[in-house]
């Protein structure tokens, strides 16, 4: 009956665990239908591990944080049916599917069966809220809006911006923010002589880290653990952050790539264990990845925590380098679009470089969280050098916030004078010089300082441009009599 | 006598396959004047089977497509002589080498030996005429002579382009296209005491997709299976592709970096079977690589075809993403420069849009290669995944293929208007703002939207580039006194 | 006492060396305090072997320049204190630490100790001296002040380059180049219930390869030989080379990446011995880095040598195609400051393109070097092949040499209408389209030239830019009137 299924539950050298009698039915098709997702999740721990075995394992060492599940849940591998299967009721996609309820989107709140300090975590996130981020932030829309408008004519033969579709947003933006995933209909499709029914989701597929569900949740776990293996080898790599975190507005995985702990990652990697947990600094890895300093559970090689685990990705951090348009204190919170600045903007920071006095972490929290991060690098640097390059980063954070005030005055005067519309800041060709500014190019130079990347500091988005950009706004003031 | 060669094929656990008395020869020299190549064959699998013994293998297994080979052949590896002797009166390029006739450049047609099904599919292609689709066409031949010429002076002090170099273009366009491969001398070198005599070959060395070789052959195999190995584990892996198919035009790599089969590869590649015949889902390989989906023999994991090999790159698709300036149905084959659009010009679409009418593939085929691609897809993806994931490239496809007009229409007012010059189309800064949003940003879209790469849609060379090079245009429209 | 070092060391496979009694002494504490260095460190060679273990080794084995170490080095491991411990009164960074006096900063001056020949080499060469070579040259460190200088505005409202601190020197050009670190004070601080004394260090932390070092010395190993492990296999491979040498000045790594060179080490990386000494053609490894062809000690499979390892990485080069802004041949050593144009200018060539007639080397020693190189080349390639190949970079090199004179001819014009001051020739907008034209353009064509990467000749910063570049100066002109 399953004669490929073992086969491919052969290729997993440990034990396999015993599958529930709805997840060996779910499996007996697709695993013909699918077998790549058969296959995929037969080489997961998912697959090999029980519930009941994971909660038995020492605290440090488990990847599960609910202290019990569901009690047809604790003593079977957690296969289809224990993912797709849960809360159906709560599931708009859900439908009968050959005698069984199921979910198309398996969302956080299904996680949460086995993993809710993580869910937890993350519903807080910037990660979790990307898409209202983007959506309920006038600006923030306003800028989605221009870059991914189509133009056309009008009848008068001038140019007209005619919109920007969801499908563009899909492709571009809410890639990575995530979109809203609803049930907007149904269609049947006749499976082995049955007419089966599924729904019609709008903006699918989608695994932006922001995605809203059909169940009203936020995020897709699947955005860093890929389906079906959900490898914490995978979401250790920096190849998952690389998906989004890249140049030129958030260069990460570029500067990473070309500083010494990328050089260190890419070099020996074979030689680290990605699935350990916790992760031991120098036993299981030596240079760090994205995971080590943001979000991983570390400890020293004898088993004392160094830090704790989180999925709120900002929550180790206590600036935030990402200028909108200066950089500022992380926000108490993933919902941004709530701050407000000296100007009544929904913006961290106003025009003018001031801090928005609410939404806002404090000194002494930043301060800890400063501290928290140092004994990271500690592990392997000595005080005086984390010191050292935190100063620089602090000085890399001055600088740029004065060359954006400098281009954003420019800018200013720029509008002032009618060199461009300020209704929408961020369409005409001079808007887009001052826009590089503090969106690629002052942001490159501090992930470049923050990280250890000189090169994005310097000619690829860093001062070279940032200096250039300057001398471009000033000459278009020029050019137009100023003086 | 041939104590090194011993140990390099000691290098190689699997037992080697007999040498032919040649082959022997040949090593005896060349392991000790070229001790890299020998060590590279020595390690693949040419030196370590024979065509019988390849002939034996169930049909599914089999990397020869010939029924049989010459009888000389059937029982000795395939070593030197037996690629570099073969149809010497066809070849220019053959000389006699130490009592042997020997071809310095090996071709697709001496590959048809054993590879005839292979040869025939990839002389089809757009790769194997990749040389004269930009010599024969005049648009392309005209783009490739402006982006390469060098610039000087006139005696009037004018500036002036005094042309392209072959080598130039052996630097650039060629490298990748191929070059021209004749014999057109020859030389003598003092060899042992002996004068022993070569060719003289133009445009040397060259390993371009499309190279016309001395023999009037079309191609180089070790574009993509290097020499001296012809790995079958380098041609599926995608820094082979990545040789050529890169952003700014043809994003192809860094898209697939960026996406989630990227990182799946990056993260997970050591865990593959990479040597595999046939590619197995999910059993030797989890996230395909640009062979999977292009080109590869793949089957389900008990053996049944989802997609028969090929070897023209572009069989497996409906829709050519590359613009030329706007998307349009595959080619019917690689002769591209045939194309004729409604203007008579050599292009498959006119700068209106519309697309020509003869040589491309029709909609049923396109319709039957997007569901041949969608199998290909189902194996680890949904219908309701895969169907939205190529509608959203539809969509892009249309919106870009929009946006390029837009900017076409504003470049021939600007023709008009006498802002350029449009007998070269492609030399002025202006014209260069134009052609980058064809070439490069409606493409890295598209690319993005194929493939799942949301950056290089927005940020990197996607609608931010795209959106603002119409504003350009307009601007310079504007700047003239346009309203 | 020392159960966790213990724990470390039985990491490593091979037997550990016995530790000197200050070593362990340090590692008592250290172990505890920086885990992950003291991991790092045993996996190290230093770790597991004595001098007089690595001074029995064959010389060509021998990674050990020195024929003696004193003695009380010979038979221990390479410890911290043997390496942090030496040479204490020619080290203004030395402090009393715990009953022993130890320096903050290693040097090249310590690592001489056991490896003199390499440290010799190296002061020789461009990257001992990166840090004077900006420093002293009035031109470079104007191109310095002038991009990193921060913005702001005059009482009067001009806007005002204000400068360039130290330290965005230090996250930029002197990150790569190296910084000057020196004792500018001491600091204690509280540990165990002691004020121990620390010195404070200048535009510290630094790695780059030009530091200038508290002792005086010139460079730092750990750019390459990453602490603390210092692996021979990190240095091999070319994400080391990486870190610095990167478009758009240097484009190496991104040429190296999409060459067939580069896709052979991307996919077959694995199969290589990275550990090797000597590096064997052929049977440690099969397509070259960085590190084979710019200074490894290579030998054929049976050991015959085909280059002497050199850790002057200049050494084995003929032409520096780095233009400044003409390529020109090496120069004799790494004091290029010290150079001077047929204008009197720091630099290797004049704005018309004359070669400095002193301090660069002569046509014959530009001929050995070729052929050594070539010599390299013909492990794996045919001396026509080879030959083929550095004609084509002799081709470019003229081609692109050409174009910058073009360019730079078109800037003169353009300062002398008054276009752009020529006081500083970097800061304006019309000037870096001069600077982009051999800086950036002319570079990367000739990097991809000698290198064989297409893309990085072509669209990537190649003759696209290069020919636009052109385009754009000769339409600044016409604007302003010229005909």
């Amino acid at each position: 009956m399953l004669p490929f299924l073992f086969s491919v539950l052969a290729l997993a050298p440990q034990d396999s665990a015993p599958l529930s009698e709805a997840t060996e039915e779910c499996l007996a098709c697709h695993e013909v239908a699918h077998p790549g997702i058969a296959a995929d999740w037969a080489r997961s721990r998912h697959a090999r591990t029980t519930p009941a075995q994971a909660l038995a394992l020492d605290p440090l060492e488990r990847r599960m944080s609910a202290d019990s599940v569901p009690e047809e849940m604790r003593d079977v591998a957690v296969g289809c049916f224990e993912c797709h299967g849960l809360r159906p009721d709560a599931h708009p996609d859900n439908v009968e599917h050959f005698g069984y309820r199921i979910n198309v989107v398996v969302t956080p709140e299904d996680c949460r069966t086995c993993h809710p300090v993580e869910v937890e975590q993350y519903a807080n996130s910037k990660k979790a809220n990307a898409l209202p981020i983007l959506e309920e932030n006038a600006l923030f829309s306003q800028l989605v809006e221009t870059v991914t408008g189509v133009h056309g004519f009008a009848e008068d033969g001038s140019l007209v911006d005619l919109g920007s579709s969801d499908e563009t947003k899909n492709t571009t933006c809410y890639a990575c923010h995530g979109s809203r995933v609803e049930v907007v209909g149904h269609e049947t499709r006749n499976l082995f002589g049955q007419e089966v029914e599924f729904p019609i989701l709008s903006n699918w597929p989608n695994q932006g880290v922001g995605r809203i569900n059909p169940d009203g949740s936020k995020g897709s776990c699947s955005a860093c653990h890929a389906r079906h293996g959900f490898s914490i080898e995978v979401a250790r790599k920096p190849y998952t952050c690389a998906q989004c975190h890249l140049a030129p507005d958030v260069p990460a995985w570029e500067v990473y790539h070309e500083s010494k702990h990328g050089n260190l990652f890419l070099s020996e990697q074979n030689d680290y264990d990605w699935d350990a947990v916790p992760w031991k600094v120098g036993v299981d890895f030596k240079a760090p990845t994205c995971a080590t300093c943001h979000n991983a559970l570390l400890t020293t090689p004898d088993g004392a925590v160094i830090a704790e685990r989180t999925h709120d990705f900002g929550e180790r951090l206590w600036v935030r380098i990402f200028g909108l348009p200066y950089t500022h204190p992380q926000p108490e919170n993933g919902r941004t679009w709530e701050l407000r600045n000296a100007d009544g903007q929904p913006l961290p920071t106003s025009f003018s470089g001031e801090v928005a006095t609410e939404g806002l972490i404090d000194a002494a929290e930043q301060d800890r969280r400063e501290k928290q991060m140092k004994a990271i690098c500690n592990q392997c640097h000595s005080s005086s050098w984390s010191d050292g390059h935190f100063a620089r980063l602090d000085h890399a954070i001055e600088q740029t916030d004065r060359m954006v005030l400098t281009s954003t005055l420019l800018m200013q005067k720029a509008w002032e004078r009618g060199l461009a519309d300020p209704a929408n800041p961020f369409d005409e060709p001079l808007e887009r010089t001052w826009l590089a500014q503090w969106l690629f190019y002052a942001n490159s130079i501090r992930y470049a300082a923050a990280m250890g990347g000189p090169d994005y500091a310097s000619f690829k988005n860093g001062w070279y441009e940032l200096s250039l950009g300057v001398k471009k706004l000033e000459r278009a003031l020029e050019d137009a009599g100023d003086d």
